[in-house]
């Protein structure tokens, strides 16, 4: 039902391969990472070669007009991205769930109809973005109170409905993905600007749900505060809060429906903030030679009130691995952006922060009109923009490459880190019988701390990969909880970190979200598993 | 049980009553306002002409060692600090629903034993932080459903617990006011910075509750973005969340009771984030002479990303009430603070804004050490922090002085307060057969729109003034609600803005809030007729 078809089993357009040089530089890489000659990659799958089980129900006359059984649209719309996802489609096949329906709904009032059906037929209703979950965010349950799925995919309320250049906000429709949602907004000087990795195929309404986070490192991180209100769609009716750039009337209604994963509702529409785009940057990177007064620089900055657009922190391995750094010492991209002021005043008393810490950065950078897409930052970003293309071939080769992140206050940042990277490279050692590596860089801040980000790449057994993966996946995990952070900053809950948020989320909260989740979907069709449990 | 007694009708303590030179100034002011002579003031009630209905029921053997039933307690308990309240206890002398028992709770042990007590006794439990309310948030029920009510006084669990100097935050409990909790944090070089109005008898606890807003007029504006975690007593138990500066894990569900205004849980303990005490200071008062281009020179401010601590907006008949000006131009007082770095930079590119908007500002106060508390800006502060105790005076002569405050995005701004300044002199005209005041100031700043803070003056009948104030306030409130605007920004809902908050949120959202409200509090002791009411 696309122009250009989505991968059914990976990242991106079908046409939007890695091309062989990108591919030969990477096996290099994981090559010498790990010490083998070469790689064996197991082939993609194909749409041929899989028997899809036959639906579990008709889809009513009344919602053919938007709904489909179609082989391509239950295959696409049977897991996200995360690595067990990929492993079980190119190492298994393993297509044994996919939803009965797919309904691309064109409005409200299919989203009701189709809710009314799940609820009056016991089948279960997953709401569908972009599908860029690493989390087991869309993936149809395998509950047996439900008889069949349907995966509501929200990919045509895609416009921008409204803009108000004066207060810089838009009224949006949520299954816009990235790239057009910036397309729409472009010709009015105003940019939504959050650009998160998965930005090319993640939606409006899933960054809502999930509580991303996107461009900005400080003041402007999370989803949450660009949020100005919301309408949502509920299986007992909708809900549409007032647009106000802030309230003090109650609890406000928007929160309740950020984060919580399509569980209480399907998201249409929402005014979000805007920024004018930005006309004046300064970037460059400092290279520090010890860890601890890198942490520190970044917290005096921080907390000195600056607000870097940008302020990542590259672990030297990590730097190394991106080409953003020779391994020799830990990397900052600091980055200013305005649309309004020169910036060297903000710049100048950040890099005299970093001086303070031992921090030498690179002048040259800073003369650079387009310096964060040159040089060890553009190394950097290209790296981050080209990741999740890369995941599906990494997997084909036994080559798991995996993030977790969290949040935690400063004064704990650096023996957290410490024992997540211990434990997890500890997991990997066990787990495949081989040395892996485990590195961090913050990819957002606050004055009371930072938000950590690990990746960890082991060698596994293609066979065997959907168990170590979450072998190491769960020792990170639980690593993070144990010494005090949150399981995730903006990468989700979805299926996947159940076991991590009942431990983080206090038990009676919990019950409070039942309660309200039993008051807007009582038959408790949407996204089950995810949240909470019905009683 | 208190050193320094507050007094049980007006502001502040016993003692600290208003001079006679500031007395006579205001009753000056007033005079010439209304164009009249003089005034007769009602006397202020004294303890021993009242009597007390007798408590409706006895408290228990187990907790007499914390709660009273002491007159004066009750009294004291008896009311918030509305218009309309004072107007009860100065003209009517009403104290016909007093609380039947104050409890003074030490520890949650203590407050879960009071909620049992109620639960098991159809008893209302009402909240009481620093009794500062101006919206009817502690006043007992007049609800037939209970026996009784007990009020809960906060006021003993006021220690500043732990100080994360790395992280810039505290461990709190929530009953400490707004002076103790300074002078506990100063040691640190840190400090809240949460200057409300009514700082110094308002809680942490309270400020939580009902979304208060504090010193800065940007970025950290609202309680909300200052809180990292809560400890909340719930009559189903406690609900401690998770430390961490932000998470992406499900609804957050500190937001859940930020705003719960009482009715879901006590909250008793916080974790908060501090600033560094500036250091740095630059402020100046800028004079426009055309209201709409003031306001398009701070909205440009509040878009460039240079975050002031302070820009008030004073329209130019406020401005000459509080004598920040003359009358012939609206007055922005702009501030700028830093604990790390000189502000030339940011107040030379707010200024140049100004100037493209016609502004002129006052180059001398830029010189000046300590210009916010001199010259107009100190003016106006010194108005701002006296305003509360001079409540009881102007309320004796039949002044009626209120406010009321919403915000609203900047494209509706200008109808917006055309419409809520229109309608509530018609109502005061209506009303009191005279003409009154209303004015305009912005409080907080955001991005998308500012927030709006109304004053107005009426002279009513001292008998009637119950009965006038509120078809004013009602007038007022319809007003911004008619508007597109929220019915508060950071004064809360309490009892008296429920007409307009039932307006203002999805009557679905509402529903979720009961069910929570349900679980958490089953029989519903807590703060009835705030929020939602029970089915």
């Amino acid at each position: 039902m696309a122009d250009k078809r989505r991968s059914f089993y990976g990242w991106g357009f079908e046409q939007d391969a890695v091309s062989v040089d990108e591919m030969a530089w990477f096996e290099g890489t994981w090559a010498k990472l790990f010490k083998v000659d070469g790689f064996e990659p197991a082939p993609m799958p194909s749409e041929s070669e899989i028997d899809l089980r036959a639906p579990r129900m008709a889809i009513p006359k009344t919602l053919q007009a938007f709904c489909t059984a179609e082989k391509y649209d239950r295959l696409f719309h049977s897991y996200g991205a995360s690595v067990h996802d990929l492993a079980r489609m190119i190492h298994h096949r393993d297509f044994s769930n996919p939803p009965d329906a797919v309904a691309y709904v064109r409005d409200e009032a299919d989203i009701q109809a189709v809710l009314d059906w799940c609820g009056s037929n016991d089948l279960a209703a997953i709401p569908f973005g972009g599908g860029s979950s690493v989390v087991g965010g869309v993936n149809p349950p395998s509950d047996e109170r439900y008889r069949g799925t349907v995966t509501i995919n929200l990919g045509k309320l895609n416009k921008v409905l409204e803009i108000d250049k004066t207060s810089q906000a838009a009224r949006v429709q949520a299954g816009v993905l990235g790239p057009d949602l910036e397309n729409q907004l472009r010709a009015s000087g105003l940019t939504m600007r959050f650009f998160l990795q998965a930005w090319e195929f993640s939606s409006l309404g899933g960054w809502i749900a999930t509580r991303a986070a996107g461009h900005f490192a400080t003041v402007y991180t999370q989803i949450d505060d660009h949020v100005e209100s919301l309408r949502v769609v509920t299986p007992e009716g909708l809900i549409a809060s007032r647009r106000v750039p802030a309230s003090g009337a109650g609890p406000n209604p928007d929160r309740l429906f950020l984060g919580s994963e399509g569980t209480l509702g399907i998201i249409t529409e929402a005014w979000v903030r805007l920024h004018r785009r930005p006309t004046i940057r300064l970037a460059t990177t400092v290279r520090f030679g010890d860890y601890e007064q890198a942490v520190a620089a970044v917290r005096e900055i921080t907390q000195a009130g600056l607000y870097p657009a940008n302020a990542r922190l590259l672990e030297r391995s990590e730097a190394a691995f991106t080409e953003a750094g020779d391994g020799s010492a830990d990397v900052l991209v600091l980055t200013f952006e305005s649309a309004d002021h020169p910036l060297e005043p903000w710049m100048d008393r950040a890099l005299e922060i970093c001086g303070d810490h031992g921090g030498e950065w690179d002048s040259e950078a800073l003369s650079q009109a387009e310096s964060q897409r040159s040089g060890a930052a553009g190394n950097w970003r290209n790296k981050f923009l080209r990741g999740p293309y890369l995941r599906e071939h990494a997997i084909a080769r036994g080559v798991m490459r995996d993030t977790v992140e969290s949040c935690i206050t400063w004064d704990r940042y650096l023996d957290f880190q410490d024992q997540v990277k211990r434990r997890t490279l500890e997991a990997i050692r066990e787990v495949t019988g081989r040395e892996g590596t485990c590195t961090v860089r913050f990819t957002h801040l606050y004055p009371d701390g930072p938000a950590p980000y690990f990746t960890w790449h082991a060698l596994g057994d293609k066979a065997a990969l959907v168990e170590q993966f979450w072998a190491i996946k769960s020792a990170a995990s639980q690593a993070m909880i144990d010494a005090g952070g949150t399981i995730t900053h903006h990468h989700a809950l979805g299926r996947d970190h159940r076991t991590w948020y009942d431990q983080e989320r206090p038990d009676l909260f919990a019950e409070g979200i039942k309660a309200v989740k039993r008051r807007f979907d009582p038959k408790a069709v949407l996204n089950p598993g995810i949240l909470v449990d019905p009683d």
